[in-house]
């Protein structure tokens, strides 16, 4: 059954409510208190001294960032949520409230909507997130989905991106190319089941990971592997000004059963939302962080450009190939 | 010539850097300041002590909230950003910063969004609003954003839907029905010149008017007009658990030319962007803030229903008969 769009924002208030009330939403001292929320014209939260706001938007649109043909419901409202608690991560920082713009087809079934929010929710809850707001819309073209994820961090300690210096050897965690390898099979038409995909399908965002790394003052400069490693290492390498050096052959690289994903798609692949961050050599960096592995893949240089060391220890230049290569725009 | 997604961003954070210079940015000491903006994975704000934060998301969809062969891109621009300002206005709140997320069909003009961006700028520099982040990508169907729109009050401040009381007054600002008399007339196919229909193609969202009534403890509870006047009042009941009589006769209606618009325009019609707020009838309201009219059309009531009175003073019961209404499907 269709949903007018009264009726959605109701369903939305109340799974927000719902939620809100498991969670016992307690304003505790670092967390920012919500004063307001849905059903109002501005949500209105406090937030406590001594933390600086992070502020992430984020959108999923239907044929560009999921395909409903490809992705159940349950997959699009995680990786929609997942997408911007990835970024909070990326600056060391803690999620606390997410505002869900959505725009539905006339068509669309409850089923699919009430799918979609039950995950998004679940994901919300795990993280200690707030569904305090949005909007909704009749959409002219398929499920239209944007998140604002609201974090904090203490005054003046978020990871940018910008602090890497020459020197600094480069991390990241997990493994690399298991969603790219997902989209490919997708795109070669292979039916896949979520379960035995998911990087691709349900994203753990390393939020945990992340406030480890800044608690400890480990990172100088952080970015989350959501373009692709080539290209999110430029973004970092400029905003830094300056470059890196990558070692291929100890990148680590995602499993499909038992098999290693090629090495392009970790180099290249883009949605894993692992953490890639930097730190001086001085720092005594943990080979795991809970159940999550951290490999140094290379170095920050002097020199602003790219390079890539083969089996052979030669270096050549490293081109920025991700996203825009992997998110084609026949995904329609 | 259409815009590659990295050109589109470069294009964005070029404009919002030039507009923030220009704007001479400096952390006073009720503003937050900006620590980090377009460029990492979040961006980084320090909200002064003693201020709530106010968040408030709104899409802007083509051939929903509206058409590109009815409105150019400096209205489309604007719009978007006035829905959000709007809402920062009925709490009485001032605006901050704001995301934008823009997605954008592959053969859009570049001349079609530098219109858009420059006049949405605009309208932000006015208010001291810094365009902070977002999010852009190709979009499957005409033009598709959404903006998020952070502001900040004095803690506890913030004017609540929930506030109404039995026996307050209910007052309206500027004029009514000006947006859906113009929007009435695209769909009977006229050619508008947007400069004679500003309350349609140029909302002013009322910041400033907002601000005083809250500086001076004047409303009780407030919300923007944007659902139509029938509708808004409604939402503003239903909030503080209360009914309303409303004063068919003295709705202040806009005028098209020299001719008032149609009452039903006035009283269902939607996107005027005035205030309508109550107030105790002890408290003296202006009838003018600025240059903007304040109109005393109702009383609040006991009785949970919402009641109009006609010209023999005789009342009869009003229907929330605004936006969906108004907002046919078939503006696609």
């Amino acid at each position: 059954l269709p949903l007018s769009e009264r009726a959605l924002i109701s369903t939305i208030a109340k799974a927000a409510s719902a939620a809100r009330q498991r969670q016992n939403l307690s304003p505790k001292d670092r967390k920012p208190s919500l004063i307001a929320g849905i059903g109002d014209d501005c949500a209105v939260l406090r937030l406590p001294a001594h933390r600086d706001l992070l502020v992430t938007t984020d959108f999923s649109l239907e044929g560009v960032h999921f395909r409903r043909d490809w992705h159940p419901p349950e997959s699009v409202g995680h990786r929609c949520l997942a997408r911007g608690l990835s970024d909070i991560a990326a600056m060391g920082g803690e999620p606390n409230a997410v505002f869900l713009s959505l725009a539905l087809p006339a068509k669309l079934q409850q089923a699919w909507v009430d799918a979609f929010l039950r995950r998004l929710l679940r994901l919300a809850k795990r993280f200690g997130v707030t569904l305090a707001g949005g909007d909704t819309a009749q959409s002219p073209a398929g499920v239209l989905a944007d998140i604002a994820v609201l974090g904090s961090v203490p005054k003046g300690k978020a990871v940018l991106r910008s602090g890497a210096r020459p020197g600094d050897l480069i991390y990241v965690t997990g493994a690399l190319g298991g969603s790219a390898a997902a989209l490919e099979m997708l795109y070669s038409k292979h039916k896949l089941d979520p379960r035995n995909f998911s990087q691709h399908f349900y994203p753990e965002p390393r939020v945990v990971v992340g406030k480890f790394l800044r608690e400890n003052n480990i990172p100088s400069s952080m970015i989350d592997v959501s373009d692709g490693l080539s290209t999110d290492i430029s973004h970092l390498c400029q905003e830094s000004g300056v470059g890196a050096e990558i070692w291929r052959d100890v990148i680590p690289r995602a499993k499909i059963g038992k098999k290693q994903v090629e090495p392009r798609l970790a180099l290249h692949g883009g949605e894993d939302y692992e953490l890639l961050f930097t730190a001086s050599p001085g720092k005594r960096v943990p080979s795991k962080i809970g159940e999550v592995t951290v490999t140094c893949i290379g170095k920050i240089t002097r020199v602003k450009r790219m390079f890539i060391s083969d089996k052979n220890g030669r270096l050549s230049l490293l081109r920025a190939d991700g996203w825009e290569h992997f998110r084609k725009p026949s995904a329609k």
